[in-house]
């Protein structure tokens, strides 16, 4: 971009937040992790006292949905109650309470040749924010870039516009009153698609975008931008029930995993059965779901064992239908179930549900995706489940971070070689 | 590209090349490390065994050079010598002894609800790696791949192409020997640049491409290529000799970092010098770089101070020379030095030499390239060096990995979660 004339509007404005951003990272990088967990601080403390002030403002954007004929579940996602500020505050008091990632040694050693090699936690840089109409989400995101020590430009769905202006006002203060740069944390307020175009573009001020939303979106941001994209497309999650199940367990998994928060990426969208079980297992189980509202999809077997489902076509096995919805298939064995999973899954979260520990150990190794599952129910692959804190977003790509992305997920390394002269021989 | 028909020849097998670099890739992810261990040791026997044929297939490569008129420097690293090819087998028997990276566990923890949840090493699945037509970096780059688990599809130099057929036919009678998969190792039979093209673009079957050569063709794949890339762009090194250095070791670093090897990326293109010591530093070290043959272009001060050195243009300080010529500039001090690199430094590697722990931690911080020396040599970043073992190269960037990449760097990670039929409650 630096010999193309910035020749509009908003490509100038692209070019302005990324180069803020690119210094405001600078300068970032160096802050202790004091004065960042003060600045956290503060914006949670902020959240307490202003939680009159973000409500008033986000019903400016309910009010615009209602007009705008958003659904009920969008309009849900995007309320602020005095209970979800209290849930974001908690969050930042989480992040808080996490360790700074920056400048830790990785590793260590020391070579025969005396030098002594550190390998040092460093931010990314600059993250680029791309999320869903989801004002509490924004908090989160704004914590964990400025821990990890990386400046943010923050782009949320355009319907939390005054929900988010008030958010970020809040940040602003919380920037100053601790001397970390103003630019640390922008916002975009243009809610043109362009923008975020020319914006996928500055590789050179902006080092990783996280999109999160509809997998078209996704899509779009990956094919668009030129710098590394953290994301995932889908979660066609999978709960495989081996012969040798315990099938109460494999009851109350599959019940967790399809109805618990059936809107969740790693909530399960396929249920696997073996043929050996599957006369035992099936009728109570289905029914099991039937009665907490799931709407079954079968193959022809399924079909014969429990009456009234109707028939799965290739495209069932492929949806992820993130509602009461569920696929089923029976197969021949733990061979059939792990082809079907690499044809059809999306390398988010499998699991298997078996009392054979050779036959989980095959799973675990066959099955390419970010987290298998034994005997445990798909929706524990999340960053707080798993002990990382919270997450920026879960990734199913195998370079650089896989799974669910927290602080140190959103850092690099250097390398930094203390010598006494040596030099290099060959 | 799963939509769109295979429309050409190259097309055709591109996909071709493509789809049986995924399956390969999939049984390879499961070969134990002592089956590949034997492959690669067949690989290094064979290489012995043949070096006549070796010899002579490279004769033909070298002959076809002169005809098309290669400059001495590019049929040098073109030639396969008895003795070049017995470091080929002495870099695989030093693979062979680096421990295996797959099914590695980084990490376990216990979750208070009994989840034991490990972080386990899996390879990336496959490698594109393009490559100089140097026929020794081949056998390096197999079994770098073959023993990180992942399929790899090498396209060389097209000057190597007689030399790298008969090294893939030495691959392919040890893959056969051992039982692994034919496609583990394929070679781009066809020096066609739409090829390199079409695969750009299959980042359903290619999960990483590793190009090196020259910084026009790297920044070509960059550009095209729809996975992503592990690179770097250019090596403009820096040393900076702070007032405080022991001028004695700053003479003997920069003699050593611009001259030992100066068309490795890891060599100094710019000395940077405080204004405190320019006076007395100087003249000797520069006396002494001419006298090794180097050419210098320097700062009106440093012209100043050593008449007959040339003026040095901006263009210069943002040249990678890989060769006898050096920028010099007169700083103010290590703030200014910092400036310099970032501005003009390639992130790669920069060195500081200086007695001074505060200005030598200072200058580690804030200098963000790859790899950051203290009282040392540039020229030590590399695989080797730091006791990674073999490199595919090395990395600017932040994503995934950074500086020398080994096998290590080859892979990625998988969550392994075990449970006794937990599930979710919030």
């Amino acid at each position: 971009m630096q010999n193309k004339p910035a020749n509009t509007e908003l490509e100038r404005y692209a070019l302005e937040l990324g180069r803020c951003a690119r210094l405001a990272g600078r300068e970032l990088a160096l802050a202790s992790g004091s004065v960042k967990d003060r600045c956290i601080a503060q914006l949670s403390g902020l959240l307490r006292a202003r939680t009159g002030d973000l409500v008033a403002a986000n019903e400016r954007d309910i009010a615009a949905a209602h007009q705008s004929g958003l659904t009920t579940a969008q309009i849900d996602r995007l309320r602020l109650t005095s209970g979800r500020i209290e849930s974001m505050v908690r969050g930042l008091d989480d992040i808080i309470r996490l360790p700074d990632p920056v400048a830790e040694i990785i590793d260590r050693t020391v070579r025969p040749n005396g030098l002594m090699i550190e390998k040092v936690r460093v931010p990314l840089g600059v993250v680029f924010f791309i999320y869903e109409a989801r004002p509490n989400v924004t908090t989160d995101a704004a914590a964990l870039c400025l821990k990890s020590g990386n400046a943010v430009i923050l782009r949320g769905g355009k319907e939390a516009m005054h929900s988010n202006r008030a958010i970020q006002a809040l940040i602003r203060e919380s920037l100053a009153n601790c001397g970390l740069a103003d630019h640390a944390v922008q916002m975009v307020d243009n809610p043109a698609r362009e923008l975020v175009d020319h914006l996928l573009h500055l590789s050179e001020y902006i080092d990783l975008v996280v999109p999160r939303g509809g997998e078209g979106l996704i899509r779009r941001v990956a094919a668009q931008a030129k710098m590394p994209v953290m994301k995932h497309y889908q979660g066609i999650c999978h709960v495989y029930v081996h012969e040798a199940a315990d099938s109460e367990m494999a009851r109350r998994v599959i019940l967790n995993a399809k109805c618990q928060r059936p809107a969740m990426c790693n909530a399960a969208e396929s249920l696997l059965v073996d043929r050996a079980i599957a006369r035992d297992f099936l009728p109570s189980a289905l029914a099991a779901l039937r009665d907490a509202g799931v709407e079954l999809r079968g193959c022809p077997e399924t079909q014969e064992i429990a009456p009234g489902v109707r028939a799965a076509t290739e495209q069932d096995y492929a949806t992820e239908y993130l509602d009461l919805k569920l696929s089923v298939r029976v197969v021949a064995n733990l061979d059939e179930a792990v082809d079907h999973i690499t044809r059809f899954g999306s390398a988010h979260t499998d699991a298997i549900i078996t009392s054979d520990a050779a036959a989980a150990s095959q799973f675990a190794r066959r099955v390419d995706s970010a987290a298998v599952m034994i005997n445990a129910s798909t929706r524990f692959n999340d960053g707080g489940e798993f002990g990382l804190g919270a997450e920026i977003g879960i990734s199913t790509d195998k370079y650089h971070a896989r799974g669910p992305c927290g602080l140190r997920e959103l850092t690099s390394y250097k390398y930094v070689v203390r010598g006494a002269g040596q030099v290099r021989n060959a």
